[in-house]
């Protein structure tokens, strides 16, 4: 199963859930509006803020599981899988610090946009040079890979 | 890796996935049927209402992109991705709607249900498509697919 | 396509989801803790029981999802498909459950544990199975497979 078999079968998938991540950005970040004006009021107990991370990162979830896994599948898993690893990193410190906050002063609803969008990234790139193969014929992977794996270590980067 | 080799190695969870979204989809009904008991008292927030929305949106997705990609693997990826598309058109019409309201007659829990049954119709058929080619040899695949493509158009139909 | 072929395309993505499935049993713990500190003065209504059972299973279906398809994908599908099944009927009663409750006392936030718990060490065992035959060349995925089977039978008790 070489991986430009499993593109072909899956790329108009991967194009829709794409799309579909696009639209929950759009979402999260109205929320993200909306929460910042209103959020001043809030004096939470314990039990709410803990709550409150947890639906945050849940909410989160099936997007960030759906990007890795077609960025996976689409490109190259090394790269992929590091910055899924980031991201479970940047996770655990956004749920800490949810949980820390005595005051008014909660972090925003949202978290790892810059992995998320890395991820995103390699899945169009991914898409992209599929359609280049099957239209050219010519195959950029092996470069495209080689670029993908140095640009995530630009993840780190704080 | 053609088609009929992936069903056999994920034909029983695809099976699993399928009864899942079924239970998804009575519990979402018990929820639609006592919110529309009690939603007449409720005089919400601008974050009140976009929060509320993001949620319902969220609550949905994953059931959407397990039926979708259910779909698109057991069957054929081409109407599966177009009925995704409407999907995300409703999806982006429901949010849109949800935020307007100013009233107390918000829409209720649920959207999209013809989409989500038609994906979920693609699944069972993909399926029994599949038992019946390994336990009788003759393949209908073709013929489904063909009268698939033309059903998902009637998608389209408000 | 044979299985190891599969896992050798995917085992990456597996590792950083299963470790992801950790991170979210370690948020929900605690919640459920936090949860049983402060549900005593509760008195809900039906509407919010019913919003409370659903937005629970709802939070858990990813990484459900997640598991019960790594599982499926990296060891054999039938036991994984068959714990599926279980998990489904524990959120049955689960969700019945929560609804039927009047005082107080509600069931907590998890549910399940044991079967997810089961298909975290099946995604394990196959993980480590396929690093094994391609480091050392032995394959005992047939062995580990009767176990499994076996073992699946195990959930069935109470």
């Amino acid at each position: 199963m070489d991986s430009g078999k499993v593109v072909e079968n899956i790329y108009l998938l991967v194009i829709v859930t794409l799309i579909s991540v696009l639209q929950n950005a759009l979402f999260a970040q109205k929320v993200e509006k909306e929460c910042n004006q209103c959020s001043q009021n809030a004096q939470k107990s314990a039990f709410e803020r803990v709550a409150c991370a947890n639906r945050n990162c849940m909410d989160a979830y099936p997007t960030f599981l759906a990007v890795m896994w077609c960025a996976g599948l689409c490109l190259s898993q090394a790269p992929a899988a590091f910055a899924g690893i980031i991201y479970l990193v940047v996770r655990q410190k956004y749920f800490v610090g949810y949980m820390g906050q005595t005051s008014q002063s909660t972090p925003g609803y949202l978290f790892g946009k810059r992995i998320i969008f890395f991820l995103f990234l390699m899945c169009v790139v991914g898409i992209f040079n599929y359609l280049l193969t099957r239209h050219y014929g010519s195959d950029y992977k092996e470069y495209v890979e080689t670029i993908t794996n140095a640009a995530s270590a630009l993840l780190l980067l704080p």
